[in-house]
């Protein structure tokens, strides 16, 4: 498995919270998925909700499993919505179908897994996730 | 049980394929199920996302188990939305209620199966689907 | 992801299928999983009753989360019993933790997936399985 | 909410791994829960079996809702398996009642989280816990 390294995704993480915190966003929380949608690291600030690792995973898990960021299901959610309350259903309700969910691919657009962010809003979610991957040198389809 | 041999089977998935392929479609992902909603057989091209085998599998899970191809399940969710919410739950989270799920029907009309595709556009999945029972002289219900 | 590519998990299920025709075997079903533990190809020979999806997905998806071959799952089922019990509870009941779940290995030892065979007795199944994987030059950890 | 700050929770993570590889065990994977059973931070070894968070956390998950460590849950599976099995049932199977599951207490003995480990033997596993518990000066019940 490629996938992405433990030592690339402790930066990643690091990276997107100290980005969140210099734009002065509220504690974030932040996973590190595989190509296949499983857990490689996570880390949720002090201050964020419990329920934090449920949310950034299913950002997370939803762009690897279809494919698409969460921009993309977000808007197919909007213009059909059943659609993607369906693809939720077959995934077991893990689906959380919102900005934050991005897309990790490396330089010749291979999928390495995807990262999850929660906490502020969805955009700045994704903002963070986005700074996270390319300090790694990977790009980031938000 | 008549069901769609796995002779068959294989070639409504390699026909399908190809007329994806020819038609510049990106990666496709086909599954072959019985008229009982059964996996008889599935195939993910390279590049396709991981979970399309649960989108396939659930497009032709609906039609076989409501006996409604997947542009009628739309038009219903279209229409009545709680329903194919509702007929979800009692499916287990399974069905996608959209185009490319496709009934298998043998010459008296019998429904033998289901073929769910999934990769492109709805639209384009159903045209791959159609394509593929066709081959085996058997008749699609889109 | 380096998975099994979908020509390698075709050849892999067509041999699989042969070696149990030539020993005689009951008619086996045979799924092809990348090393996320996601679908990549599955066959069901006529005459095998329709659950066999699940239960070859089940022997090839525990090989894949827990690393461990069907045969290891099994001796630790037979040792420790609610270890296995409540590892299935964590994989959503997914897990048939006995032989026909085979991981596949390349040649530098790095898990590529697993092949999961069902049909006839747990050992026959596994060997099946090898005999599948060995026909592509993949070393099978039965 | 006291819990585990997120800079001791990776202290915690780091020391465990790091007692795993002095001590030359398989790739490990750790999981800090806070004292609500919900995940604060997370790592797994490369080399390590996609479905380790599943099991690191059903370890330290079962150790907070019971109040149990691995090894006591283990006792109680191995006198009185039925209720290890309700258990798990009414936590929805998330439970995975083995050593490697390690309560975190403070000075004044009040539980705080706890931390799971997969990956080796599950004394091992305990073991590493326990290294990385230790070194933020807190204290295991393994």
């Amino acid at each position: 498995m490629a996938g992405i390294s433990l030592s690339r995704a402790r930066t990643i993480i690091r990276k997107a919270l100290e980005a969140g915190k210099e734009a002065g966003m509220a504690p974030l929380s932040v996973v590190v998925l595989d190509e296949g949608g499983h857990v490689q690291a996570f880390e949720r600030q002090d201050g964020a909700s419990p329920g934090r690792f449920e949310i950034a995973f299913g950002k997370a898990y939803g762009a690897v499993m279809l494919g698409m960021p969460g921009s993309a299901q977000m808007a197919r959610a909007e213009s059909q919505a059943y659609f993607i309350a369906a693809a939720n259903g077959a995934f077991g309700g893990k689906l959380i179908p919102v900005p934050g969910g991005v897309l990790v691919k490396d330089a010749k657009g291979r999928t390495l897994g995807a990262v999850g962010v929660t906490g502020d809003s969805s955009d700045n979610d994704a903002a963070a996730a986005k700074a996270g991957i390319e300090a790694v040198g990977l790009t980031a389809v938000i």
